[in-house]
């Protein structure tokens, strides 16, 4: 439990620093938030103000954060938005719903913070691929002033973007692993788009979620594999803006391994034209030179899970037939930092003026 | 769904053989149960009933039994006592909460149905053991008559009890394990009992039970081990009384493994005196003789949990200290089989004077 | 180890039923293989030959047999193919290695006995498909003409030619997931071949091998998954052989999964015209009826490894996009059963006028 | 691969800070070193140097490592001690095999270096208990002076020692995690030794090591567990003369977990008196005041595997029976931190004057 005046002092003002709130810590990617940020070199200065629907603690929430957690840090039931810029918030986190990400981003703009929300709320441009997320909004003609302004926080792809912006999306898990590897590509103009792009992507337990369900019982999930939301997985959108691809180009199936966390996409495409190794590798060195955390695996060996798990890496490698057009792209990366949580920390870093990586090496 | 027509042909007297009902077929050991009963070689000329809160198909709760079920078996919601022995049943298998098991028994016993319960409901004698199931009875005077005749159902004990009985308790599944690695040694007085007895037991995950809780959640116990109930498990009690040991002599601590299925108790003891390991591997030989579904390993080799995965066995082996007394004994049995589903069958196969391991191989 | 007396024992000629022996019982599928053939109900009259490098005991090298095997079945070494066919034996299996298959199969067919062969040695009619395996042949001649006779021992494709064949090889355990899928669609003509499918298989451990390797270490294969032999795996050229397709129309990717056992492909094709799920369902159904073997999932729903590990079936689903022309195939099977030594067996069914199912089910 | 040129490069005597040296960098504890070191705070100006038995690169025996390892960093071939001590070096850590430190270390010693051994050769004081490592020594006297020399790299218990120590023997990762949760009881006179200690520990399979195996092959490992070394456990020496106790006293049973690392031991024991929970929680707290990589747990509530695994942490806890004398503790650490590397560092911490959790949080 937290007290009323360890909440006092938690909002009270303080000089040094960047502060950052985080709203949501009781999930996986809010836990994972809460732990990169309390080890961030920028924000030793000033902790993080966790906010929660009760008064808690966060090892109470997040029993490995013990650790870190020796003071037991206290979780302070929802202050106002305006509370916590006299605080002196700068940047809140949203580690919530997208219903309620929805609700709240106008009213914490409104009150002059900056956001990082990692919910699907705020991704998708386009109203077709937003309606699959259900949104209702109090003010729609701020809405879409907002869906307009939104900056997709993928830092590869929009780092002066999100230098700037009042409101970071940030991206999928399934979404990151599949942008960041097709991208470069597309970009270029090399991939035979008309062709259509196969992802098959796989990925641990915990991107289904904390709540106990028949689908994330040991018993289910363990000793098995099984594919879901075939032609119907909500990252489809968010793939088909950022890459730039119709929809019929792009076929995405997602699997639950039977792991805790790792994605890895294997991605089936044909190039236009004939293409040697070299020159493919060359386009991804290119396109991610001065972006540390994407890495490029040499040309015949192939990113794996445990490469990437508990890192804030995106690995990227891939295979050419010996036609030189068809390739199979593998992308992994660990969907809760790099897909969630350790990508909201980049974005803060970008949005600060920080280099990408900092405090996550 | 089931409809009233096909309730109706299950309710339907066969005259073949020996029929069952089964009730609680949405659990592991239920499924399990289930899956044994249909392949049973004295079952096949009349299927089981399987009886639920609501009409629906054995397929529908337990998907993976599909194979076995390609008629869309039907699970009848309850049908009234009689109306099962109407049917021809002779036995009923309780694969239900304790609860549930504590009121139903004397309505069954009065119906004229023969019971093998899975629960916790009949097994303990003493009362005070009884206390931690927290039972109510609407006639607490029939309810101790029904304790007291109440058979233990560990057939490679109490078989000719069981082969006569109208009410077999199945044990409990860390029970089982411990009861029949102790038993040989303490019932031929070799054991130190007043040094005290350690069991250090590890069950797979289905030991918890189907329902999605914090605990059974993948992330929970994946890539982990945490004990429980220590100084509290409720098998403790079929322990002490089956074993024959006083309650300061049993020190037992359960352990949640990340494997789905399995037992392995480590249990630790004191001889009263000095014996040679071929003596001692006599004792559980002779005791065991007759008894298939307990092996007895060669001294030296000690049984694993992968030997005993889907399987009815029990294994048993030990190691023996340098100075002939101080002993650990190793323990393994599938918690859903021997320590449940398999065990109910035996149980079965003695009431009906077949043999022990029929149906079981 | 295994008597001189016990060696002479087992090779006498017997007269009940059919007598097989078994070659290569040390690895994963033999020795699952072996299991089901001691339990099988046409051949409890005879017990199988077990023939090995060195005489040793089936649970000396299966430690998981023990249940089956009190009586410390031996393993004779290898006997001359003139004395198996003395004992008795009609059919023998190999689980060898290919090369050592090889070798062998002419010999053994020489010798009178038919062969089950769970090599990928006679599986190819292309030469230049089975260059990937680099054979070494002592008659060329010969061998071409046994590759020629040779019957790629699917029964669900080939089950007239198998029931007289005497040489069986039996097909590769990704091959099975993917050819048991495509091969309906592809046969009736429906499948748009030049726009290429692309299969994305993931297996479990066991099929990697039992040798002690960088990659079968828990430590590597736990917690992880990762891409392999990608536009090079040694079953592609089966896929391709008997689905029909020519070699630029597939593209077959592998995966390690950490899990013992168990393959789930997906499979991404276009339909050369719309059609709905019904009738593609209906295809399905048509093309295996009388083939309990594998099972048709109702569209919408999907298989999942642990529907069908430790089963001998193929489970198939699918899904169809929106356009009724883009559609994802999912097949699953245990690599070790219906892709080895189950589908062994029933190969050993049709050679020998029994049902499919015998003895798998 | 590793040049001439950058061999020299590394072995160049550099000015800033301590500098330090790692021989046996390809297994897991010397991967987890490597890892440790590269991002120590206090080594950042002068990077460890790596030397192995060729020259090749971290990355190629990490690829784990890739991350931190940009630059490729070298492994150099062997070079004499005194080309490491005049390039600056003043700590070597050997993760190395017993029989190689064994010899190594009195030439180390000699030419001036400091060592941190993470093998066994140098942790037992008694003749008896090394004798289970088969030492043999060049020169038996001066090997027998550094056994007396030696310090036991536990800091929480050997601080000063360690501060000043020539050679520090790095505890084994079982008998850490039972010395932690003993030495305060059993310091303070509180437990009934007569009685005797079981404790019943259970390791992840790296601590198995790098080496496949049969034992160390996922099909074994994974879905199953298994006792080992009953009774003859290397490590029992350790504790045996760490936490001052009588040979007959302790029973020590490993056991492999299907997990990649962390250790859970359960140790069962009875203190000489009747104590209550807050008594016992007050000892622990008194004896690792001071030393935050020790956590004790509030009485209630008990350690779990999921807690410590990538931490360097021991969490403590434990219950007291109703008669305030039996208890269970239960300690928790990751056998390749705490258990190793991690501790290895920490002692490095303490030679150097620094903080003991200086890097490990």
């Amino acid at each position: 439990m937290t007290t009323a005046t360890e909440v006092k002092t938690e909002l009270t003002a303080t000089t040094g620093g960047v502060r950052t709130a985080l709203a949501g810590v009781s999930g996986y990617a809010g836990g994972e938030l809460a732990r990169l940020l309390l080890k961030h070199p920028r924000l030793q200065e000033t902790r993080p103000i966790f906010i929660g629907r009760e008064a808690t603690t966060l090892s109470e929430l997040q029993p490995h954060l013990y650790a870190i957690d020796e003071q037991e840090l206290p979780v302070v039931p929802y202050p106002t938005w305006s509370e916590l810029k006299a605080a002196g918030v700068e940047i809140i986190f949203l580690a919530t719903p997208h219903e309620q990400s929805r609700e709240w981003v106008p009213q914490i703009l409104n009150a002059g913070l900056r956001v990082v929300d990692l919910s699907g709320a705020w991704r998708l441009k386009s109203a077709s691929n937003r309606a699959v997320y259900k949104l209702h909004d109090a003010d729609a003609e701020l809405a879409a002033k907002l869906d307009a302004e939104a900056v997709f926080g993928c830092p590869e792809l929009h780092h002066d973007a999100i230098r700037n912006a009042r409101l970071v999306a940030n991206p999928g898990c399934y979404a990151t692993s599949i942008i960041l590897a097709l991208r470069p590509l597309v970009a270029a103009g090399l991939v035979d788009i008309e062709h259509g792009i196969v992802c098959d992507a796989k990925s641990g337990v915990s991107g289904a979620g904390k709540a106990p369900t028949a689908k994330t019982h040991f018993m289910h999930a363990a000793d098995n594999l099984s594919a879901y939301a075939v032609f119907g997985h909500r990252h489809t959108g968010e793939v088909l803006e950022q890459v730039g691809l119709p929809a019929e180009a792009l076929q995405f199936t997602p699997h639950l391994l039977p792991i805790p966390r790792g994605i890895l996409s294997t991605i089936y495409l044909r190039l236009k034209s004939r293409m040697d190794k070299a020159a493919v590798e060359q386009v991804f060195r290119e396109f991610y030179a001065g972006h540390p955390l994407v890495r490029i695996f040499k040309a015949g060996s192939l990113p794996q899970i445990q490469y990437i798990v508990r890192t804030n890496y995106c690995d990227l490698g891939f295979e050419l037939a010996a036609d030189g057009r068809r390739m199979v792209l593998v992308s992994c990366l660990d969907n809760l930092l790099k897909g969630a949580a350790g990508q909201a920390v980049e974005n803060m870093n970008v949005m600060c003026g920080w280099k990408e990586e900092e405090g996550l090496l």
